[in-house]
């Protein structure tokens, strides 16, 4: 066991989990007893039960997001089950509460069948504002997030998937300023076809990309192919590799500009990376190991390098976004976490980095910066409002 | 609008809500983000994968209480749904915190349908270590607690029944103490046969006492009784009223020794008490008008009178059982809480009151007693020991 591990354990052990939960009001009398609970307490529930809506106005719902998972696809450690994943998702509740004061509580899971989470998720709506979905395996995230966005008038929002989109496309949205190319002009190889993987290839549509290809462990994704097929990929299919070509990764990162990888480590080479066009952005994402060095993917030619860790430049964080994202949707009591208010949370992050200070090591925001929170919220909520998806305007 | 209703309205308003989310630990720079979340928090969740119950020891299921309502009976506002119903589990929730140091959390779902209850509360359990029922009406919360209990491995505790039920029996222990009289000989009336009612008679069952008779709003229920029967009457008549007596309350009050009213306002008359023994023991909890007026049973001839509201003696306040009886499961990481555990509570919240000070004006604790939950938990726990429900010894 390395250091960094037994201090996690002992810190977990010491504090027994990292929430908890405050009351806002003191009860140090019979008075502070009779408004927050019996017989003041009534009075909000009869205006609540008059005009739902005043849940946001006399409750936590205003500040409270669902952080739920099925314990699925838990950070690199996979299937290890919900009861398991509770540390991961008392971390990100805390994440919520300490960059963007968001209060957010688990909700484990105790089932992976996809009705069945849906329905539960439903059934939980009142107690909150948002629903953050988190470490749930692909192809049944897409699933869920789509019935529960139709079904809910709170936001639902899988982080695994959208949060890396948006830091990855705002990482990108630089990256092509430095190199002076466009979303419009550029090839884009993505490699992994899991959560995170079909959100990024999805996003860089919306902003304009037209030639994508998504790779999975079978090669590239084409129309009619046979093998390894599922819905989102058959629906990606429609809109990218456009030209069907097929093959393996190395095969058809060959003349592209940018190599995206949210797949395994060391799977890329620097051959491949020589095959790039001039100028390539490597955005390396596979955790603990990249893809590709970022020293080696440099050496290779890549002008532009990111990766998901702390100790290189440019980390695609999502913390970066999240709570920023959800900051601004409950500042507004929003409906939904759409479109728009994804690309407003992209230029936001974004444009944080003043063009004097840009470079190519320094194309995404430090995680600890603290205006990044601030800035994104306040895009996001503008989005929501501009789309129509705002209570509060 | 009475003034306490506005500033309780107001006091929800301002603080929106009365609930927030709190982290136990710092995250000021990458090494604290790498201890709490990726990728140290990993360690403790392998640990819980290959061992469950260490999510007792790395996580919040420790201290954190689920509060569980359909919102079908709310307070005294009946049913008004699960959103309405919100600010009283947040001030429950604030009760469990301030009188025990229990982090509580509450879950309004929003359905009423009881197989879809124990289903959702099932599948939410890896995120609590204990589930407390609210303002559940009856009978589906007979059907709903019992049918948790057996399926999961952590207590599930239905306040409205057995926090009622406790407070009042250790009323009536000390009572019982002022008067002479034992539970083996009295003869007691319990009106209303709702949640707090059948768990009353349940426990009243439980420490002996032979002649109970149950009236709803049909009069007295026996064997055999033709009209407004259900399971659970069906059941407590079988060793309820053996005599089988049927009639209104007015007819079975007479010749008994305890009055317990869980009803409605002013359906007492003073001919009923007059009706009653000598040394009458009346505990009148209708809210927010008691069954009579403590002033007119006394005349009357009742020799101590308890009721549910704070400006009167005696008050039976659920606040002297829930919060001490959950501290005490939480910290024998108890699977249950059984009936020694309740009595256990029945006892230690009755002895809090030396006998000298005992007297008819003062058989049950003030709310605001700090001495309460501590005495409560440690009495709980150990009856959890002793009984075998405790993980942790």
């Amino acid at each position: 066991m390395s250091t960094l591990n037994e201090k996690a354990l002992a810190m977990h052990q010491d504090f027994q989990g990292k929430l908890t939960v405050h009351s806002k009001v003191d009860i140090s009398n019979q008075e502070d007893l009779s408004l927050a609970y019996s017989p003041g307490v009534a009075e909000p529930c009869r205006a609540i039960a008059n005009e739902a809506d005043l849940a946001y106005t006399y409750t936590m719902k205003s500040n409270m997001v669902a952080v739920v998972t099925d314990g699925s696809a838990v950070l690199g450690l996979g299937n290890i089950g919900s009861q398991a994943a509770l540390p991961v998702m008392e971390g990100k509740a805390v994440l919520f509460k300490n960059f963007a004061n968001v209060d957010a509580f688990p909700i484990c899971l105790a089932t992976q069948n996809v009705d069945t989470i849906i329905q539960t998720v439903k059934l939980l709506a009142p107690t909150f504002g948002g629903v953050n979905l988190e470490d749930i395996a692909a192809p049944n995230c897409f699933t869920i997030e789509k019935a529960l966005k139709q079904a809910l008038d709170i936001p639902v929002f899988h982080d695994d998937q959208h949060g890396t989109a948006i830091v990855t496309l705002a990482g990108l949205f630089n990256a092509l300023k430095l190199v002076n190319k466009t979303f419009h002009s550029i090839k884009v190889v993505v490699n992994g076809a899991g959560a995170a993987g079909v959100a990024i290839v999805q996003l860089l549509h919306y902003f304009g990309v037209k030639d994508i290809i998504l790779c999975d462990s079978k090669g590239a994704i084409y129309q009619g192919r046979e093998i390894g097929m599922n819905e989102i990929k058959e629906e990606i299919a429609t809109y990218t590799n456009v030209n069907k070509k097929s093959g393996n990764l190395a095969t058809v990162i060959e003349g592209t500009d940018v190599f995206i990888g949210v797949s395994l480590g060391n799977l890329v080479t620097s051959e491949m990376i020589e095959s790039m066009n001039e100028d390539a952005i490597v955005f390396a994402m596979a955790n603990p190991d990249p893809e590709i060095e970022p020293a080696l993917a440099k050496q290779a030619g890549a002008r532009i390098v990111g990766t998901g860790r702390s100790d290189y430049q440019n980390q695609v964080n999502n913390v970066l976004a999240f709570p920023g994202i959800f900051r601004g949707a409950l500042d507004v009591q929003a409906s939904d976490i759409n479109e728009e208010m994804k690309v407003a949370a992209v230029k936001a992050i974004a444009t944080l980095i003043d063009e004097n200070d840009l470079h190519e090591d320094y194309v995404i925001p430090n995680p600890f910066d603290e205006r990044v929170a601030p800035a994104v919220a306040k895009a996001v909520a503008r989005a929501a409002i501009e789309t129509g998806v705002a209570r509060k305007i």
